[in-house]
């Protein structure tokens, strides 16, 4: 592990908001990264993130934000990624690392693969799991990949040397840096992401269109509370991400809904022998799991 | 509200587990009680309800425990309160205040009806909205109930008298006593909890049969945390909840199915605003809800 010291010269951020904002935060932080060329949709967002010191130079297009750099991160919206590589793909040069943020892999794979063509081989796909419900660069900050699981999803045409460069980028940054590939991650964040943001969103909208869901909701407690948490999120964002991963959201919303019936069956034949186990089998899994964001990395 | 101080010389309680020691505690601790004398089904737990200062007096059966008693509190599984009814009725005299502790409310009416017969009015349906995830006497906490909801359900021949000492019996314990409807309780909770708990359990056996799922599980994070929480609850006392509002449950549960095909229809149309719209409902109905439970009386 005798790696050359990682430093960058320039960081090319587009989008500066809370994700791409709080990366270049933490690679100042970290010493990572001499300056910061940075480029929003908004320049008012581009404007605030220079005026808090999260980039140090504001581009005014997202293609004068690559100029230069040898990092480029893409922290935009996952249906703005094909737009973005279009916009940028003149001045990547062969050395360029370039990394996304992106939730859902395959699509912006795919769009990578269309635009970048004979240069994909310095993207290096990545999904940092970190978040705040709370978005924009107001909200940047420069612990929050600190301690978290960082995935990265190369293709067989990815460089090895600018995947190990990421794998190092967020390694320096605190993170724990899994691989897989675009398939196995996107058909684990749809059942473990992507599926509970449906079923809870879903579940919000039964409720608001029940003649009585007012009242309903004032009597919900805790449990209620943790459940549907995750309904409160960014609409934009969501529409973005279930679009992004439909084949294996919609697939394993058929399963949920197969093992939903289950419970219906049990429940309607009265047979509290066959819905014990059906609850039995799913709190046990419960219990036994534990969450694994913080392991150390092996 | 000049009510004379409330106070009783005998509680009977009729299961001493997590609800129905912490409520024993809970009137001993606020003064509200002389004696305590209690059963269980299982003699070893009596036993420890004693050695933990829970209950004063081991009953050899539910009959003797309501013996002498001015309050009565069955604390059993929504399935075992028929049979208690059964066994303790012959010892109800017309002043004896009785109550359950029931997640749902119109089972155990009918069954209050069908053996209490005459006696019926005597008996004040309760839920308190409380628990923890870890069960048994030994896990009894006197403040269990402090600030939080209970759900007082009377039918018409409810005697007011009962109704009354009753809810100053809850506020005693620092609760917030509201009244409805058993039919409007059980709708209210199969929305907000007893669905989210199918739903949930649904969703851990899905997972759990997927072929990748211990993989999958693997990369989960806070979000699939606090989704699932209530998964883990216990298998024997969430199979009588299910079964115990099994109408409600099914009924609401395929409202949420129809609120979920909707997702999957705009998911699968490739329909942006279609979906985002959605998302937008449930997103702004969650971000707009305020747990309730500690408001102050009204």
């Amino acid at each position: 592990m005798n790696a050359p010291p990682l430093k960058f010269e320039q960081l090319g951020l587009i989008g500066c908001g809370l994700m791409g904002g709080s990366f270049a935060l933490a690679m100042k932080k970290a010493g990572l990264v001499k300056r910061v060329v940075g480029y929003s949709k908004s320049p008012s967002t581009t404007e605030r993130a220079r005026q808090m010191g999260v980039i140090d130079i504001e581009a005014p297009s997202a293609l004068l934000a690559v100029s230069g750099a040898d990092l480029v991160l893409v922290a935009v919206p996952v249906s703005a990624t094909e737009a973005t590589f279009k916009a940028i793909r003149h001045l990547l040069t062969k050395d360029t690392l370039v990394m996304d943020v992106g939730s859902t892999k395959r699509e912006v794979i795919d769009a990578a693969r269309r635009v970048l063509k004979d240069q994909v081989g310095v993207f290096v796909p990545a999904h940092p799991i970190a978040g705040k419900e709370l978005a924009g660069v107001e909200n940047a900050d420069a612990d929050l990949y600190q301690g978290r699981q960082v995935i990265l999803t190369p293709i067989e045409r990815t460089q090895t040397v600018q995947l190990e460069k990421a794998a190092q980028l967020w390694a320096a940054l605190g993170c724990h840096v899994q691989r897989m590939s675009p398939e196995a991650h996107d058909a684990a964040y749809a059942a473990v992401s992507h599926l509970p943001h449906m079923i809870a969103f879903a579940l919000m909208n039964a409720i608001a269109g029940h003649e009585h869901g007012k009242q309903f909701l004032a009597l919900a407690g805790p449990g209620f509370r943790d459940f549907t948490r995750i309904a409160a999120s960014d609409p934009s964002v969501w529409r973005d991400i279930l679009l992004s991963n439909r084949e294996e959201l919609i697939a394993q919303s058929r399963q949920f809904q197969r093992a939903l019936h289950a419970f219906e069956s049990a429940i309607a034949a009265g047979n509290p022998d066959a819905l014990e186990a059906l609850i039995d089998k799913a709190s046990q899994t419960r219990s036994r799991w534990r969450m694994s964001a913080h392991k150390p990395q092996s």
